[in-house]
């Protein structure tokens, strides 16, 4: 089930689309059998690209911020999946630890924390906040933008345990990329629950481990539809032991783009798709706030300015990554006003919970919008007094045109289950 | 969780509705681990009357109608819920049988039945209506109100299995509350699941199992919150074999009537309540559309208009019932324009997914409003920016004001658990 939110989109309904609305049974029992088998991401959010002849997710964050830019109406949604999420994992549970962000200076990250907070709150939990980070020693009153505020604690670590000061909680819940690394005090809880795990964390995270394990579902999802996977698929490539400070291996990655760049020109042709194919180089376990490289020809990489290769490079605390992934661009032909937008999904639990669009003033079509200067335009319901249901009322009713963003952000939140059961450590040494 | 909903209520937040909302962490878990224990009612909706000192359920539908009286926006909510309900039940079930009441003639009644199987289509089912009516003999098109159509077919017994041609359901969802009676072909179904269970109809059900399963757990809740339970319960009592129509056993029933109002009479003297007590009289396993008395004296019942005790007595299928339940009246304090009003809450799984006011232009505070001429009046989500959130930011949001009626629902909706539990002709056999 995808709310139905009122999307930018305009003109009639192609193929795709017409194709994905029909088949809706079919897609929510498809994934309704997948949960059977697999548990869902606890949460996320995915950055989705719709060039009207294809669609795909970009991105899958596993510890989604900005929950403050869905509309209030979305908050019961995120509320009722919250309570199925938190019943599955410790019915029992009284109180939920939310380890934030090292960085909590944004007052925006703030309001993301608040909001979470609520959502949790709502949902019957005590909610306290316990940073990892080594400059919080001591409990800190955050102020969130409303004029409310927020304790920050440290948190308090017992051989076993989690904690903070009179309240031992059962879940744990990270709201925090783990980017500086993973700090000594989250492993071995094995008396608690910690959400997302470790491994979904950018030290062990790898983008290009998603996208195969997409590309795999897109497949199997795509043949029950009858259709070809790839208009649901960027195509990606994954190269290793890249210094793009030196260029080595940089002949490498070049080979990389240009093969993506080949694949997608095919594509193009086989569709008619008369425009030029781009592809992204993205650092396999790069954190959202790092650079990306657009290119339309692999020779770009090695004009590209110095600076563009260490913000691709360059982590936050100043590490250097030398795995890229190469992913085939996709255009975005949604507008808010005259600027290109993107919509973002959020999932908790196994639920679609709501949207915005990130839409960036001085960005093209093309441009990774997840940048400074990104504006996030919430989605709202559709205010249509019905809401379609096919075959039932042909005509009647508009169309869910949010729906097909809520199904391939679902498929790449249960690429994520794959991904992270593939690479679940504890998995690996039961083997 | 209970979504926050623009309620009719002005003025402050009384004692037990403060209690109610700074309990909400305590209040969630306490359903949380009933809900480990206890199966939801597939579905329900509670009328809920509050008399400001008091809060109570008046009435527990196990088959309710109405779904279209829900606004557009809670549509999301009970999609998530009818997915969580039906994972646990069949998660492999591509097909929903709806049974619809025998009598298709209303048309609001068949925009009910077209919002129930745009629930469970949105919910990933293929919804038909298969009908128990004898008068059913062939497929029927029913005209929508709003111009669409939905087919009504007659149902197929196989050995073990109900059908429609090409339709194979494995839930079959009673919107039919058996008063007619249960017909042979709903008996034996060991091979489907039939949601609710026959003994949740009429013919096998009686209010005063709900209300004494009602009352031990509101004793259970009120504890918890420390406070008495009378406040969120409608006294009780049961007579049977009693002949409306000749007055044999009206003196039980007159004595039961005496009990409750003498019961409420020294709890309105404790808490210094200046009104007169009123108890209604209703057929124990009598229908929502049959009469009910309002009594302000137990000897008023001997008074009573032959054709009022008729109207208490007569099934619509013109069945004479003998067993009465005798509930403490309470008073609505709520008010839509002039009218009174009283909140109905609907549930699907252990969810609230929303409600509507019924108001009653010709009615008093103290009449029942379930009558011919009530109107729906849909209850909008609060359009504040932000939800309250115990604990965290006091004085800066709208209190939810929905959420003691959501509350007491869900209580009345467990206490339907107990008493289907405790009914089950199955278990019986079982001991």
């Amino acid at each position: 089930m995808v709310p139905h939110l009122v999307t930018a989109l305009e003109g009639p309904i192609n193929e795709l689309e017409q194709r994905i609305l029909e088949s809706m049974s079919a897609i929510e029992r498809w994934f309704r059998l997948e949960w059977m088998e697999h548990t869902p991401a606890f949460y996320a959010s995915v950055d989705v690209r719709n060039a009207g002849f294809k669609l795909a997710p970009m991105d899958t964050h596993l510890f989604p911020s900005q929950w403050n830019q869905l509309s209030a109406d979305m908050l019961p949604l995120a509320v009722q999946a919250g309570m199925a999420a938190i019943e599955k994992i410790c019915p029992e549970a009284k109180n939920l630890l939310l380890v934030p962000e090292n960085d909590t200076s944004d007052p925006l990250y703030l309001a993301n924390l608040a909001q979470l907070a609520r959502i949790f709150n709502m949902a019957g939990l005590n909610v306290r906040l316990g940073s990892i980070s080594n400059d919080v020693k001591a409990p800190t009153t955050l102020a969130l933008p409303d004029g409310g505020t927020m304790a920050l604690e440290p948190l308090i670590r017992s051989p076993h345990r989690l904690l903070l000061p009179d309240f031992d909680p059962c879940t744990i819940l990270l709201n925090n990329d783990l980017s500086a690394g993973i700090p000594g005090i989250l492993e071995e809880l094995h008396e608690q629950y910690l959400l997302p795990p470790v491994h979904a964390g950018w030290p062990i995270r790898r983008k290009t481990h998603h996208a195969k394990a997409y590309e795999e579902l897109a497949k199997r999802f795509a043949k029950m539809l009858g259709m070809d996977h790839w208009l649901i698929t960027p195509a990606h490539a994954v190269t290793a032991d890249v210094d793009l400070t030196t260029g080595n291996g940089l002949d490498a990655l070049q080979a990389q783009v240009d093969a993506v760049l080949t694949k997608t020109r095919r594509k193009y042709k086989e569709y008619g798709i008369h425009e030029k194919p781009f592809a992204l180089v993205k650092a396999d376990n790069g954190s959202p706030g790092m650079g990306v490289l657009s290119l339309r020809d692999a020779k770009e990489l090695s004009s590209a300015p110095a600076e563009a290769l260490r913000g691709l490079a360059t982590t936050k605390s100043g590490q250097t990554l030398t795995q890229f992934m190469v992913q085939e661009g996709v255009a975005t032909r949604e507008r808010i006003d005259a600027a290109p937008a993107e919509p973002v999904v959020y999932t908790m639990d196994r639920y679609v919970v709501g949207g915005f669009y990130r839409t960036h003033d001085a960005c093209g079509p093309e441009d990774h919008l997840n940048t400074t200067g990104a504006r996030c335009v919430p989605l709202a319901f559709e205010q249509s007094v019905q809401l379609p249901q096919p075959g039932m009322q042909p005509g009647v009713n508009a169309p869910n045109r949010f729906y097909m963003y809520g199904v391939v952000a679902r498929l790449a939140m249960l690429a994520s289950s794959y991904e992270l059961e593939a690479t679940d450590p504890e998995m690996e040494i039961s083997d």
